[in-house]
């Protein structure tokens, strides 16, 4: 059982001698002579430089082993073995880490258990944000919920930006939109979750997350990367908080964006989400409105599903890419608009609407030009943003 | 009372644009005709841009200013807010933040309150770091610690990568570190500093840090940028912790090693951890093994000691470089050296001796070439490492 490290080194380092840098300068430190009498103790907890490969693109990558024993099956104490203090050293990426199976905290509901509370099995699921992210007060966010409730949303989550603000309070915008989600369930049975954002100091937060479950919160967002993969864990070992944790990915670009430094998107999304017990994370889908590639998707993509977590392709999600979205993801995936509801010609019902048209649509094979379409909520969605 | 965050757009960015899209897109999010009914409360939540400028060096700033009732006097939420989304934008780093005063979390001890528990008020303080960094027994480091200790040491800290592990368990580093400690006070009536690396889930962490505490750990070491902001900000507030909180930068190269992404250093190492209750910061020396920029390292500087908190070059330190440090710092300084002290070819006690010994030169104004300087545990530390 082993943690296997893949570093890509741009043209011009010496990747062999950086590697080994890495194998000895992330685990034991410092190694000559004097420490003979302790060879067995150190050596055991020593990393080894498993291949070092030159690309055909002339970029290196070493592949380097650490053993399980230098970490406490966790995020933390493994981002500081393999990237703290060398993270600073110069040019190099961590774009590959492979973990044991059962390394770190597993979701407790993820795709399946999401599924199972919402009672749908067969479609993709359909998600908004509240928009404007601030502003809104906890009423205006119950009646924006009715609106995209009553038309048959799966699921909302707060703007990640929408901190716990006197204008907004976290615990009064659930207490209204539970009113509502209460009130859908009574009249169509269905259920509809909404992601409340938790956040706060790491001690206030935690007592916060199980206050808000235990008043109704059917589901939490996290901002994992501003707030710690540990609070991640925390709320996912956690028995009380029974409800699904939705990772949002902002800050993610700060230490994914750079060419030769820093983690690529796949890890930090992909294969630490997953690991750390997200049981549906956000992300750029390649075709949004943000910079993203669509191998990194497609990496992010199949390591969350590896491990039962729901992917949810985000930012400039709007009706017309849902033909693209459903190609890419069949039907296991999260669809999850912003203003591609909210900001509907017709306002944010018709906005969840155009979705479910646009799922129908591709169901039955029809073409998504907006001069063939028929007069609909979708049609003005395409007219609106294209397809 | 504001925020105003300075962003760097390299050339070909057209960064007055780029400066409207934060300044909406990261705050109020969404904005058109259908929110005049809620203009004010919108506005009210709107940053605005004050400046978008252009340097010598063809790299644009703009500089951004945010309502302070955004954000919940954290740095987590700040993050969020100021770079959440838009670090996955493209090219755009964030060189400074400029905080209210009273924002966020102060430290408990500081400069003043480290000083005055080690009875030292005249001179820079000398650190030292287990190493190995894996490896060693809880015993083992007691021993090293008596070696150091006994040498005139101020504080030792557990390596960074030295987890809870079964090889080494925190709570028995600190039970045996802490006889050598009380043994050395008894003798001698000296203190010294054992910053113990804190480590865990979220929860876990914060029960640990109270429990380590109440058994006699009188420093604590916190990796900040693995664990998470909310965290540091946690053990500040909490009273029980009355101990110095040890600020270490692993993995500060992921989110501040890029050109044109990211964040600086000084506003990651300097401003945030000032604002989140560190009582000393480690950061990388602009002289010693990490590539790092003297005025990021100056800034970092003024920025802590602002408020307080102690300044800890680190990382390649060793005593040659003690001149230009006096000359850089003057007293009011933590000299933290790993190797520089352990790899001592006399052993980790001349490591001590050799940088008092250093500080005395320095006092006396007496040069520091190898050749000159009379047989010591200073001259062979030159002779190994130069200055």
């Amino acid at each position: 059982m082993s943690i296997v490290v893949t570093y890509r080194f741009p043209q011009g380092v010496d990747a062999r001698k950086q590697a080994q840098i890495i194998a000895v300068g992330q685990t034991a430190g410092s190694w000559d002579d004097r420490f003979l009498h302790r060879t067995q103790q150190l050596t055991e907890h020593l990393a080894q430089v498993v291949e070092v490969r030159t690309l055909a693109d002339g970029y290196h990558e070493a592949e380097i082993q650490f053993p399980i024993i230098n970490v406490e099956n966790d995020l933390a104490s493994l981002l500081t073995m393999i990237f703290g203090k060398y993270s600073m050293a110069g040019a190099g990426k961590v774009v590959g880490v492979q973990l044991p199976q059962n390394y770190g905290t597993s979701p407790k509901l993820g795709i399946k258990g999401i599924r199972k509370f919402l009672g749908v099995e067969d479609r993709p699921l359909i998600m908004a944000i509240f928009k404007p992210a601030l502003g809104l007060s906890a009423q205006d966010h119950a009646q924006i919920l009715q609106e995209v409730g009553n038309a048959g949303l799966d699921i909302i989550k707060d703007d990640e930006i929408m901190a716990d603000l006197p204008s907004a309070p976290t615990a009064l915008r659930l207490k209204y939109c539970r009113e509502v989600i209460e009130d859908i369930k009574a009249r169509t049975g269905r259920e509809i979750l909404y992601a409340v954002n938790v956040t706060g100091r790491a001690d206030q937060l935690l007592v916060k997350a199980k206050s808000l479950v235990k008043n109704g919160a059917n589901a939490l967002l996290l901002n994992v990367l501003t707030y710690g993969f540990p609070i991640l864990e925390a709320l996912a070992a956690d028995l009380e908080i029974n409800v699904p944790i939705f990772a949002h990915p902002a800050f993610a670009g700060a230490m994914c964006a750079a060419t030769h430094t820093g983690l690529s998107y796949s890890v930090v999304l992909g294969t630490l989400m997953a690991h750390g017990g997200a049981d549906a994370v956000l992300y750029p889908a390649s075709y949004g409105s943000l910079p993203f590639y669509p191998d990194e998707e497609s990496k992010i993509r199949e390591r969350l599903r590896d491990r039962n977590v729901f992917p949810v392709p985000s930012a400039g999600i709007h009706p017309g890419i849902v033909p693209r979205a459903l190609r890419d993801y069949g039907r296991e995936v999260i669809l999850n608009a912003g203003t591609g509801i909210m900001d509907h010609p017709s306002g944010p019902a018709a906005g969840v609407r155009a979705f479910f048209e646009a799922l129908e649509r591709v169901e039955a094979g029809e073409p998504f030009d907006p001069q063939i379409v028929p007069a609909s909520a979708l049609k003005e969605a395409l007219l609106k943003w294209g397809c």
